[in-house]
């Protein structure tokens, strides 16, 4: 199977290693030709992971058009709003009967699509070639090898174990699942709640609450996700609870610490100065309420989050709002 | 509202807290009467959490009789092992109308039974006088009026709404439910995925697998009570997954750290040693694996836990078993 891994950060990176130890031929693309040769001469990324050394089957070009070149997947990981710039460029290159694999959890501001949508949209290509890898993976335990387990959705049961199969290694097992919109969203939407899951951290607040919060926030994606055509069982999965649980809990992810920076009431221009990125979900909260907004569904943590990160809320008086809801039949 | 709790445990003293800051008069159960005495007389439980003081509208007693005399809420707060023979002992001493309030989270061994049936059975009352107050409510945090939602399950309502308006306090928001089954079946099982979390903990598995077990095991407690007639959607609130995830992140809770002991390689036995007590996991997993087979439920993880705690299967063994099941569709 040969590969092409379109993009170079975190999880681009580590997908790569996964491919390779799972046994094909993996071309990354790296944006700086730095990093590019780096990848090629050393066998690590520089800036992501260097202490992992990649498979001999992987090498790098920052050059598209080589990268897509034969490629049987193609794998995407760029960040999420840079994604339709980025296809619409490497869009005529990708080779005609080529799977396309989203990595990216998050939803395109502005059009509020899903990156599924986008790639449908700007590759031109049928929604039954695009598939969609999600899950509890967070990016150093899978480098180190720790059992992991994972979802692969594409509405195409071949293609969708076709990808489970170039995937799976001794420590990733890949599931397959038919529900592109529910593994997507459950995605896209744990963000945010990892936000507020991190804020509620740092103000110490106990794991009583930090578990409603989690239930909740599963509650309000569940809805969203019925209402866009999701099956509801979804988020009860990997997909849903599992990425939502990991994110939430392990102290290494970047929304929730990125939360947790604002819980301890840093404004968001100091959150991004202090964690030199901006989370995904500070982003995606914008669009995922416009689509909330757009399908008349409530979600009063994703309205939360936003407010204390655009409109500069006190993130106590946005808790206190949350718990202030009336008391009602579950 | 005048309310007997029948025990002097942890989560009954707790309770009784509650119940007295909601504007209660409340009168304890405790077996022992020098526990009955230090209440009375220093408004504090010398055995669980002596640092808090309970409100003066609280009292006890170690005369089951002259606690339940003209009770509105009884509340069983006792060791679910222990219920039968405490409730038949009790069981004309309840007033008529009493609504029975379970805070037992077990599975009562032999007979499989939940504790609301156990409670039907042994006290003879109909079942809409029983109600379940469950989820995330880890004791220690509330004591120090940390804030937390609940739920109360009854098929009556009008009893489920007048416990939530006897225990709703500016920390503690109880929503009502009709679903006893399934808000009970959540409760107990949680304690026995609880133990396996602790299990993985010790062993240093990362949070992706450990997100994964938080996601299987909440699929197969939802599988065994479709079986027994509870509705799904019950397992993703806050009896379900609410519970689930505060009883496995919490590094107090009594089942996770039993299971820690055991992943670190200790016996049954010595666990028990360790910490001077049987985790409640311990016991229902026998119970609810044999539920399981009863109705042809296939509950992989709960048999893992029964085999490492009643069979002395290593752990290690237990887990690689579990990891090794076939890749398929989620």
């Amino acid at each position: 199977m040969r590969t092409a891994v379109m993009g170079a950060g975190s999880w681009g990176s580590v997908f790569a290693k996964i491919l390779a130890e799972a046994g094909g031929e993996v071309t990354m693309w790296a944006r700086r030709e730095s990093i590019a040769e780096a990848i090629r001469t050393t066998g690590r990324n520089p800036d992501y992971f260097p202490e992992a050394a990649l498979p001999r089957n992987v090498t790098a070009t920052s050059d598209p058009a080589s990268a897509l070149a034969g490629a049987d997947l193609v794998v995407l990981a760029v960040t999420s709003q840079t994604l339709r710039a980025n296809l619409t460029a490497w869009a005529g290159q990708i080779p005609a009967d080529a799977t396309l694999v989203s990595l990216m959890k998050g939803i395109e501001l502005g059009t509020t699509k899903r990156m599924s949508e986008v790639i449908v949209e700007t590759a031109g290509v049928d929604p039954s070639r695009v598939a969609v890898v999600t899950g509890p993976n967070i990016a150093p335990e899978l480098v180190a090898r720790q059992p992991a387990a994972a979802v692969v959705a594409c509405t195409d049961l071949s293609r969708a174990t076709a990808v489970q199969e170039a995937i799976t290694t001794p420590y990733f097992r890949p599931y397959t699942n038919d529900d592109v919109i529910g593994c997507e969203l459950g995605g896209a939407v744990k963000n945010v709640i990892a936000l507020a899951y991190g804020i509620a951290t740092s103000m110490e607040l106990g794991e009583n609450i930090k578990a409603t919060l989690i239930t909740r926030g599963l509650a309000e994606t569940t809805r969203l996700g019925v209402a866009l055509g999701a099956d509801p069982l979804t988020f009860a999965g990997l997909s849903g609870l599992g990425d939502l649980v990991a994110t939430c809990c392990s102290p290494l992810t970047r929304n929730r610490t990125f939360g947790e920076h604002l819980g301890r009431g840093l404004s968001l221009e100091q959150a991004q100065a202090a964690t030199r990125y901006t989370a995904e979900g500070v982003k995606s909260c914008l669009a995922i309420r416009d689509l909330a907004h757009a399908h008349g569904v409530e979600m009063p943590i994703t309205e939360q989050v936003e407010r204390i990160c655009h409109e500069g809320v006190d993130p106590k008086v946005a808790l206190a709002t949350l718990m202030s809801r009336q008391t009602k039949p579950e």
